[in-house]
C-alpha cells in the first residue's frame, strides 16, 4: 500500500463479517480509510460505526431512523458499490441483497471482498463474465475460498481438484430421529464459527457447504464433479487444492474471519496482526476428516445437483433455502423442513439455462412465493 | 519445456533418489534427456542405466570394474556437474561425496536438485552465496524442503516461521531402555519412506530431521530459532509454512519421494504423472501431532544446536554422524552410542566461523579421525 490508503466500502458493516473487517481496520489503521458504510436496521451501531469511521456516504435500510451526524451523503448500495472514490468493496451482506451491489462493482471494475455467497450461487456465470470484462478483482472472504485461493497463489496451472473442508455443523453425527428434535438455540450454536444467523443456519444443515461447492465452481472455472466436501470438525485446514501431479496444498488456523477478511483486503501482502491467534502445535494433536452423509444432510446433496444442472437451479436453490431458513427461525418450520421445502420447490422449478439477470430475479421470486405457498397450503 | 528437453545428470543414479529420479524420467519420456550418470561401486546396476539412457558421459567410483559402453565420456563428478551440456544436476548422493559436485554446480550457474543435504549442512554459507552469485537455482528434493518450497511459491514476503514436520521414525515412542537394544535391522525398517541406508539410520536418530532444520536455514534464510519440528507420524503433511499473519500452509502428499524429484525437474510447471499416487480422503481418517522428545532423540537437539553455533560445528556433526552411521551399520556400535560419538566430537570441536571450504574439509576430516579414535581408543 505504501502512502495509499486502500479506501473501503463496506456493505453489511454491522453484521458478522462487518464488525470483524472493522476490527481488522482498527487493528491496521495505517493502511485503510472508510469511506463507505451500509447497513440494513441496526441503526444504533451503524452510528457508533459512523462516529468511529466517519465514511463520506452511507446506505441504511430503515428509513423511519435518523442518525446524527450531517457530514455524510446518503447513497444507495449500487452507488457506493460503484464510487470513484472507492478502492475495495467487502460486500459482507447475507443472502440476495448482496447480488445487485456485487454487480455494480463488477461492472465498475473494483476489487471487491466477497462474503457474500449467495452472488455467485444465483448469478455466477453473470457476475464472473462481467469481472473478466471489467478487470474486477473478486477476492473471497469466505475461510475456504480463501484457502483455496491462497493454495493457487503462484501455481502456473490451473488446481486439479477442489477439497472443501467442512466442521459438519452443531448436528455432526446425528440421527435421523435426533434431527427431528432440533431447536432454533441448538441449530444456532456453531462448534466452530461466529457468523450471522443465516449462515449459521446454513451451516447445520450442510446447505452452506453446498452454496460453498457451487461458489468455489464459478470462483475457480472448477467443474462441480472436481469439488469434494471433506468433513474436518476441527476446523484447522480451511480447504485444500490438489494439482495435476498428485500434490495437495492446504491452508491452516484457527477458526476466525479475520484472517480471511485482512488477506482479502491487503492481496498480495499479508501484515503481521498481534490481534490474529496463531496456530500452537502443543496443543493441536488430532485433525480428523469423515465423509459427509448426504443422507442426513440432503441440503448439501441438493446444492451440489443445483449446481451441476445449472440455469435458474441454484437461484432457486438459494431463495428457497432463504425463505425455509427465516421461517424456521421464526419457529414456523422444523429444522428438517428446510431440506423439504428446497427439494419440493427444486422440483416444481421450470429451468432456464444460461438465464440473464431478470429471467435469475423473476426465478428467484417465483422460489420464494413457492415456499410460502408449500407452507401456508400445508403442503408438506 | 516445450521442445527442449530437460538434460539431466544424475550424480548418485544406482542409489535410492537416483533410481527414483530415474521413474520419473521413464514415466515423462517427452520431458527429459539423461546425458549425464554417475554411481559408486553399483557398477551392475549402473551398466543397465547406461544400457537404457544412453548418457554422453558418466562417472563411477570403483575403477576396477569395467563397463561395456564405449559410447560415453569417463568424466569426473565436478567436470558432470558442470558441464555445458547439462541443464539440470540431480544431486543424489548420500553424504559428504556431494558438497564437492554441489558446488562445481553452483559455480556453474546450474539448475540443482539437491537431495544431499549434507553438503547445505557442511557448506551453506558458501553454496548459498555461490549460487546467488551465479544465478544457480538450487531446488530441494527433499520432501520437507520441496514442500516448504511449494508453500512458499508466489508469497511476496518471507516466511514467518517453519515447521519441519518427522514422521518420528522407527523408534517413536520408545523408551531409553529399549533403545539400548536397537538392532541394524531395526534401525533399517523406516515406517514410511523408502530410502537409502545411511538417511534411514539418521531418521531412526532423528538426526535427519536436525540435518534438515539446517539445510532449511540455509535454503529458506531462515533462522533456526523461527523452525519448529513436528512429530507426524502418517507423514502425509511434508512440511509447513507460517507466513506473518499467521495463516499456514502445508504440502501434503503419500509418502512418495518421486513427487518431489518431479516438482524440481519440472518446476514451474506441474505434469501429470499417473505413476504418482493421489491422497484417498477416504482410507485418511486422522493426521496426528507430537511434539519431538529431545532426550530420547539427543541427535536433534544436538544438530540444532550445531546449527545455532553455525562455523565449523556442523560439518563436524556431519562427519561424525557419517562415521558413527557406518560403524552402526557394521555393527561396531550400539545405537544410541551414535549420539554420544558425535557429542563427544562436538563438545571437542575448536569452531572457526564463517570458514573457508579449506578449513570445512579440514574440520570434516578432524571429526572423522576423532570418533575413529574415540571408538578404538575405548573411550566411550
Amino acid at each position: 500500500m505504501g502512502d495509499t490508503l486502500n479506501r473501503l466500502a463496506i456493505l453489511g458493516s454491522t453484521g458478522s463479517i462487518g464488525q470483524q473487517t472493522l476490527e481488522v481496520v482498527r487493528a491496521l489503521p495505517d493502511q485503510f480509510r472508510v469511506v463507505g458504510l451500509a447497513a440494513g436496521k441496526n441503526t444504533d451501531l451503524l452510528a457508533r460505526q459512523i462516529h468511529e469511521f466517519k465514511p463520506d456516504f452511507i446506505y441504511y435500510s430503515d428509513k423511519k431512523a435518523l442518525l446524527p451526524n450531517t457530514e455524510y451523503k446518503l447513497l444507495s448500495l449500487e452507488d457506493i458499490a460503484s464510487h470513484p472514490q472507492v478502492d475495495t468493496v467487502v460486500i459482507a451482506t447475507s443472502g440476495k441483497a448482496g447480488l445487485i451491489p456485487t454487480l455494480a462493482a463488477v461492472k465498475a471494475g473494483k476489487n471487491i471482498a466477497l462474503a457474500n455467497k449467495e452472488s455467485l450461487v444465483m448469478a455466477g456465470e453473470i457476475i464472473t463474465s462481467e469481472a473478466k470484462l471489467n478487470a474486477a478483482r473478486i477476492m473471497p472472504i469466505d475461510s475456504e475460498h480463501s484457502a483455496i485461493w491462497q493454495c493457487l497463489i503462484g501455481e502456473t496451472q490451473p488446481a486439479a481438484r477442489i477439497i472443501l473442508t467442512a466442521s459438519g455443523g452443531p448436528f455432526h453425527g446425528y440421527l435421523p430421529a435426533q434431527l427431528e428434535l432440533v431447536t432454533v438455540a441448538q441449530a444456532l450454536k456453531h462448534p466452530s464459527w461466529r457468523m450471522g444467523k443465516k449462515v449459521t443456519i446454513d451451516s447445520a444443515t450442510l446447505m452452506n457447504k453446498g452454496l460453498e461447492v457451487i461458489e468455489a465452481h464459478w470462483l475457480f472455472n472448477m467443474p462441480i464433479d472436481n469439488i469434494r466436501v471433506l468433513i474436518h470438525p476441527q476446523s484447522i485446514i480451511h480447504s485444500m487444492v490438489e494439482f495435476i501431479d498428485g500434490t495437495v496444498k492446504a491452508q491452516l488456523s484457527y477458526p476466525d474471519m479475520r484472517l480471511p477478511i485482512q488477506y482479502a483486503l491487503t492481496y498480495p501482502e499479508r501484515l503481521p496482526n498481534p490481534q490474529l491467534p496463531r496456530l500452537d502445535w502443543r496443543n493441536i494433536k488430532d485433525l480428523t476428516f469423515e465423509q459427509p452423509d448426504f443422507d442426513i444432510f440432503p441440503c448439501l446433496k441438493l446444492a451440489i445437483e443445483a449446481g451441476k444442472k445449472g440455469g435458474t437451479y441454484s437461484a432457486v436453490l438459494c431463495a428457497a433455502d432463504e425463505v425455509a431458513v427465516e421461517l424456521f427461525l421464526s419457529q414456523q418450520i422444523k429444522f428438517i423442513d428446510i431440506a423439504r421445502l428446497v427439494e419440493q420447490t427444486l422440483t416444481e422449478h421450470k429451468a432456464i439455462v444460461h438465464p440473464t439477470l431478470e429471467e435469475i430475479i423473476a426465478a428467484d421470486s417465483w422460489a420464494r412465493q413457492k415456499v410460502t405457498r408449500l407452507v401456508t397450503g400445508d403442503i408438506l
